[in-house]
């Protein structure tokens, strides 16, 4: 360490972790489904941390959430009904509503009170989202909301936490959860998820089984990934379209796609960055190509 | 921590601490440059660590030495003669000699001690490298050396510690010396240096002032970056080269020069990545272009 | 560590730390004179830390705060006067005033702003000391208080900060500063200081320099020590008199005393434990009659 | 930390850590019975760690092992024969057999790979005391040696493992062992058991049900303490006697009685040190009063 004093640690994986120091302790309680802390920690300002895992912070997370939210969206051609599950602190939210061409976007979150505490302590990272008039919030399982709506949506978008055993996630990460999705989407649609570590050091936990289970569903899978500092390495993201042919955009189609339907210019994500995550280096390619699990509710995979 | 016992903490700025256990202390001691030890760590195999700063560890070693070679390798139109300044631990020499065009690599490290340390205990890391015939090793200071010789080369690669102050490198990393090297190139000529950490939260410490230190002299600057777990972030690369115009190769274009080139496959570096590496995020685009810096003997940039 | 998550770790030595699990943050600020922390930190409750190191714990405060105050006053034939120096928590105070045939106690802080705050956030520290009509707080430099005040003492309590380069305290750790005290004592009076970490691993940094130096001004200096877990070690206290020849207390002596004296009993000290602190171990009488060094203003001693 | 690097950590409780720079893996393996390391730690030299577990360190392994093995053997009109169960190192043999008056000293090991491994390279612990003729090395459980020899003896030193879950040594700490041990002491004999730790923070673990334990089964129970630097805090040992009535020694008598009976001195029992172990503080004495736990063979004591 630098210096003694007060850190925050967390593990990467069971021989690898990381500290930072830690200026405050915001709020440290637990829901009834998780532990949940926001934490300011120097260099990367407030962070949501549940069940002892990262899920954003100040620093970044504009990187996090850019990354997850505007590929998807850009790929379709004029998303309108957007779906979120998860998405606590309400900054997928905010990257989903910049699209003005989004008419209503629902988001069903399993904890009400992680919602509130982020909203609370994290205006930063939803700027009042929560309150745009498009903005549909719902508490309890999106899985079972899938599965039971009539409506549906353009795009889904999966910001939840990673695949836990015991955890709140772990169920809509599967075969079986993507085939109630796949059939809540219009023709068209989209559907992201993230989709944990791409790091060469346990890029075999969750994403390569992710990228697999979604493709024995979904026409055609895309994968991607950006470097995110306070989950300690890079992070991966996994689009199934309805439709099986999915052209890539070029560099400059993003950027005039970006241009056209936003008004303003994002942060980290444009069309350079969109070929830079598109274009996974070898050992992710070679590992989904050699991945065979397939993720079911009676065979989940979970992260350790 | 995941569990307490024997660990090694490498700081990578001063509040972020990455932690790994360590399983085996090969060796530890201090030459007359500097410390010098070969780590065990779990998940990470033998690892170089010099002053505190991990140099190469055996999980990973292949995407660092792959990224800084062969890129401006396959960017020349046919290199022969090639100066490494640095490199150690002979894995930046095998790749080089991977090219079977290469008729001489001449590599000018300053600490024969951790030369021979490693030609010792990191076996898996050279591979037999020093033994090449083509290869030509020299203890000494490579700006001394480029500066002296009669020779000129089709490539040199830096592959050097980071510029610490009172450290053996930070004189490698000035507009001064890249002027003596780029005198010391031929036509179509390329060097490469590595160039620290490209992370958001400390990419403006040694990668922006690098970069912007390589345009100050070369007439063309190309930078790209890759993630290496051992360094617990992306890691920069900066290109300069003789030539003013630089097209960019397509990926079928390295694919197909490697093909041509290469006798074998290499496990990182192909088309795709190529163009993954080179798609900088806007963060990096943006940090090199607001750069001012630029590091001269007089006034050096060091990291912390 | 048993498990990742937040943490606050203290120095011992340069290679020697010990972490607390951090369950709350209650204040982190900086006064005039030094950084202060109120932490609390699982298995010690509340804890007032100065300069990076922990001063206290609701764990066992009254462990070191009785074995500070209590020796000397039983010593003393009937206390009436009493000085303290520091002692910003009030609990020196408190142990103080349980004797109630304490008339006065003149406790006299360099750092307002920590006495408020121990007010304020350690109410089970001072419980309620500070307003005992007996005492008067005053705030300012207790050796100029010593060396400008015209009252004399009984007792000198001096509950300080160990004496760090640089800190607020190193100068009331030296002959000239103990010649004053000293002339500020009644006949039969005693001085006690707490004098730093008595562990073999460092007992030689503070404890035998101190207990050195006060035999250079004391008629009779007496030492003794005890395990204060907050400190990570055992603890080490001087105890200075005006008079040549000082008895040992039997078990007996010290229990009657309090009984007397006293009017409830005390949760650590008491006539076997006052053996026990008084009977040190070989290697601290050892190091005490091999100490030469007398700390001085010129040439003060400091805690690394 | 005090800065980043090698380090060792090892868990005092849960929520309680302490760390050790790290300068040399000696040996690092595991027996048929249990985890061994040989670690060179910064300030205290070499250390037996067992499942995790500092035995000793040549800084202070002379305190542990002569406040062991001499206050029994001091208590003891005698000692002729004497049993040690455990005592892998070397060093409680090496001290009982600084005692000219013993005629033979038989130590029951359970582990012969810990012992050869002691015995490589923990030199300047046994110091040679497995060559004296009058020592009897056995491999095998001290308990069921116990039981089934008719030999008997005056002293049993008990230098075992703490009482770990699943551990090799938790059924040498119940009511049945103590039996055991009893029927096979002298007339005037005396067992002694490491008893764990007497920090406040975890006295109540395993030292005042050890102390309960043996009151259940012998006429005569004492207690002591002593502080260990590596062990991170006070440690705990038992004597049970033959005899009912059981007479303090003076400082004088100790020291006398050594003085008789030792060739050399001793570094760090003598007189006022035995004074200083045995006069417990008060919350030890409350500690051992109020437990009311036996360990038993069907409901044992457990350190977490």
């Amino acid at each position: 360490m630098e210096k003694p004093g007060r850190w925050y640690f967390e593990s990467l994986t069971h021989d690898l972790i990381v500290g930072s120091i830690l200026e405050e302790i915001v709020y440290s309680g637990r829901t009834r489904y998780q532990d949940v802390q926001i934490l300011r920690l120097s260099g990367f300002g407030l962070c949501l941390v549940l069940d002892g895992k990262t899920q954003s912070s100040e620093l970044d997370e504009y990187i996090y959430h850019e990354a997850l939210v505007h590929p998807a969206l850009v790929m379709h051609h004029g998303p309108k009904l957007v779906f979120i599950g998860g998405g606590g602190e309400g900054a997928t939210l905010r990257e989903v509503l910049r699209h003005p061409g989004v008419e209503k976007a629902v988001m069903v979150d399993l904890d009400r009170e992680v919602v509130e505490i982020c909203r609370r302590y994290l205006p930063r990272h939803h700027r009042g989202a929560f309150d745009d008039p498009r903005a549909e919030l719902v508490f309890g399982d999106a899985r079972a909301y899938l599965a039971d709506t009539g409506d549906t949506f353009d795009v889904i978008v999966l910001d939840l936490a990673d695949p836990i055993e015991g955890g709140p996630a772990y169920l809509l990460y599967t075969r079986e959860f993507y085939q109630t999705a796949l059939a809540r989407l219009n023709p068209g649609g989209l559907l992201v998820t993230q989709a944990g570590s791409t790091s060469p050091v346990n890029h075999t936990e969750a994403f390569t089984p992710i990228a697999s289970t979604m493709a024995s569903v979904f026409p055609s899978v895309l994968s991607y990934t950006v470097f995110v500092p306070a989950f300690g390495g890079p992070w991966g993201f996994v689009i199934g379209t309805t439709d099986r042919a999915v052209e890539p955009l070029s560099a400059d189609t993003v950027d005039g796609l970006l241009r056209k339907r936003l008004v303003e210019e994002l942060r980290f994500y444009d069309g350079i960055t969109h070929h830079g995550m598109f274009a996974l280096p070898t050992y992710l390619r070679a590992g989904i190509q050699a991945e065979t699990r397939v993720a079911t509710d009676q065979d989940p995979v979970f992260v350790v």
